[in-house]
């Protein structure tokens, strides 16, 4: 595994080989000191077109877990456009000895483009409406550890609910979910569909009341303020009456089943309960995973040969590392 | 020691406690490599809603200095106001496994209230007019040092000068001062100082001329442009002229009396002489010590047990980190 | 050596060992883990008026290489004015315990008047049109490694071609080559030459390509757009067909000839050619001997004796880091 740009890439095999490194890492996580020298010597660069604080630092712990070097790149949302000055930046950047690049970006498929320019690793951190595949392994993650699914998803009934079509987490999860076995419904308005909804391996609900006491997990989507003004929904209120998890729709969800969110939640309008007081809420189990993705991403891409052993993980002196006399 | 919010909060043996701890940190900081590995694997997180590069500097130094990871977040102040959102904040980065947050926020008792979200340690870096306790521990320690008074400021004469009403530094230092067995007596215009005065444990003038031959410790506060605005002081001229340091002021200070500051200088106001050229100024001093005061700060909350031994502070290979096989 | 801060203050002898410790840099960076702690415990801070992320990410890369701690200053620009100010910020910083400062500053002389207020050692990243060393001290490392000239550049023919004037690259560079024994030649056109360029060890011409096809080394500077304000240029056309490098232009150089350029290039004018597709581009080449040229430079300045042996680059314990006991 070169690059991670896309769920579509992975099958079953390697999405488990991903959540069983993520397990080690969890392991590393709940150590007194959580830092392997796994990564030493390498560089990590974060490259986020798009600002996303939570990303971002959860890309920067992973890394610094693993004692990689991180740099931050600020990078004018201006320089978006010019395709030649981002070939050159990368190349710059590459020249200077970087071993793996975190993007984030406006534009679906530019991840993609920058492994043509790049001798290091991409990880997508997010490309327009297209893929987050590091939220979907954590997604996945989160299940298989709290509903005790090691070897899959086989029987499950996960719901999708909301902006279906400007979401790259919905994209990504499907996949993921699909991949390991689950069954799959996505549940919106018409106007958040996409149109080749018919081509994905889903079913389709506008009734949440309807399912909501059959699901084992119902995932929310943050609900955009900004597809108010474009008309898409009629208003925030309407959108959580039909939509979003309110008390009523909380007593009726099963014992076992959980209630996830992407982050970072609009409070009262798709999160109409505090998740603090839901026993299947996995909101900051979310984030706790996440890191621990990330450090099984990184390690993957970027370790010596994928395999995690005591002389990578252990932090003693490397005679390799006698230097040079002049 | 979980956090530190308050001065109030320590008797004046945790007092002699952290200043103690601070010698061992003065140590470290003169040696040849001025770095140890006491807090390798914690992550000490700088959450700055004011803009401060000098205190943010100072405690991301400190923290390096003791090994460990430190991440800077931008907080932009818009987000100040939504209370929910801040909790959202704070419980996100906890989750990404976070062991402290450093925090600076324009609002009195903000951290105070970031402890109900979080298992990690809150240090105060300063909020709102409330309090400022690791800028009050660093001038305890400079004190301490330069005038030779380990066991206690007994006998010694502080006056503090300036905009007492908006300074959290002149509230938490009083109350510093005083534990130590100091007389403190504050010297401002009657607009700069708060309505509470008179449940403070000093002495009030408004005659700097009067007991200036008499101090043991001149401790000057930074007069901000913002108060002419608000017409608290008619101008800086004659704000120099009642209270600033003035040539001829400085030739009536004992030979062995401090000039203090907490940084930064309005020089020509209330640093109306060059402080390179006083030998009691000890602003460079401070600064020095701010740092060492900080890592005692971080160690006793971060540190294992409270105590510093060869063994947390020896940069050897550790047996535990022998990594996961998978 | 304690600053490094104009190529002017070196000999060819100084450079050569400069460019001889580079050599172990380069193979530093080629290891599996390119990383030494030669500058354990050393702190480094850019301190950068002017922003450059190229700049500023290769003397990070360059310090963390080395195991420096790094810290980044973002100087907003109006503070540049306040001499007075900037000479408390220089203290302060100093007093937090700091070994070198990277700086970069509109104004020519920023640096040096910055030794005057600090014990650190000060490297000159670029200050205005004066110098920017370490761009010249990569630029040679590159043509002698390239050309295979390990004594010097006796006999070589190096034209730079552009804006002169306004270039501190250029005038770093033509000291560096002279010293180094080469010929060089300017090429730009009357009005981006400097008043005093008779006093230049240079010859100067106004014609390109009478002279391309004796070049060893083609050095393009960047072309800056505010030169057309100024009415410097009459236009970008025009002054790529009289100084770019034109498709035409490469078909005539020397087979063995390098084609130089500082970065960032403007495509299609002074570089009117695809530098990946000319053999004897440097561009990418110079990206990479900056981070190790710059390694040099630090270890130089801050290194013990300024000699790099096993047991400065060994990642071993080091036995003087017992710690304190409490």
């Amino acid at each position: 595994m070169k690059h991670l740009l896309d769920m579509g890439h992975l099958d079953a095999m390697q999405i488990h080989h991903l959540l069983d490194l993520t397990d080690h890492m969890v392991e590393i996580n709940q150590r007194p000191m959580p830092k392997v020298p796994a990564l030493r010597g390498k560089t990590v660069v974060n490259l986020f077109f798009e600002d996303s604080t939570r990303t971002r630092t959860s890309f920067d712990t992973a890394a610094r877990r693993l004692s990689a070097d991180v740099m931050n790149f600020a990078v004018s949302s201006s320089s978006v456009n010019k395709g030649e000055s981002l070939r050159d930046t990368i190349e710059t950047i590459t020249a200077m000895g970087v071993d793996a690049f975190v993007v984030r970006h406006a534009s679906s498929g530019a991840p993609h483009q920058i492994t043509q320019w790049t001798t290091a690793s991409i990880v997508n951190a997010g490309d327009g409406w297209h893929q987050h595949p590091t939220q979907a392994l954590l997604d996945c993650y989160t299940i298989r550890t709290r509903l005790n699914r090691t070897t899959g998803f086989d029987g499950l009934h996960i719901a999708i609910v909301g902006d279906i079509k400007h979401s790259r987490v919905a994209r990504s999860d499907v996949q993921a979910f699909n991949a390991l076995g689950a069954r799959v419904t996505l549940v919106a308005p018409p106007t958040l569909l996409p149109p080749d909804i018919s081509t994905w391996p889903v079913e389709v609900s506008h009734d949440l009341d309807g399912l909501i006491g059959s699901l084992d997990v119902l995932y929310l989507l943050r609900m955009q303020r900004e597809r108010m003004r474009d008309a898409l929904v009629p208003s925030l209120r309407e959108y959580t009456t039909l939509y979003g998890l309110t008390p009523a729709r909380a007593a009726r969800l099963q014992e076992h089943a959980l209630v996830m969110h992407p982050g970072p939640m609009n409070r009262g309008v798709e999160m109409a309960v505090d998740p603090a007081e839901l026993p299947g809420s996995t909101v900051l189990h979310q984030v706790a995973n996440g890191v621990a993705v990330r450090m099984a991403v990184l390690f993957e891409l970027l370790g010596s040969g994928g395999e995690m052993t005591a002389d990578t993980a252990a932090d003693s002196p490397d005679p390799s590392q006698a230097g040079p006399r002049s």
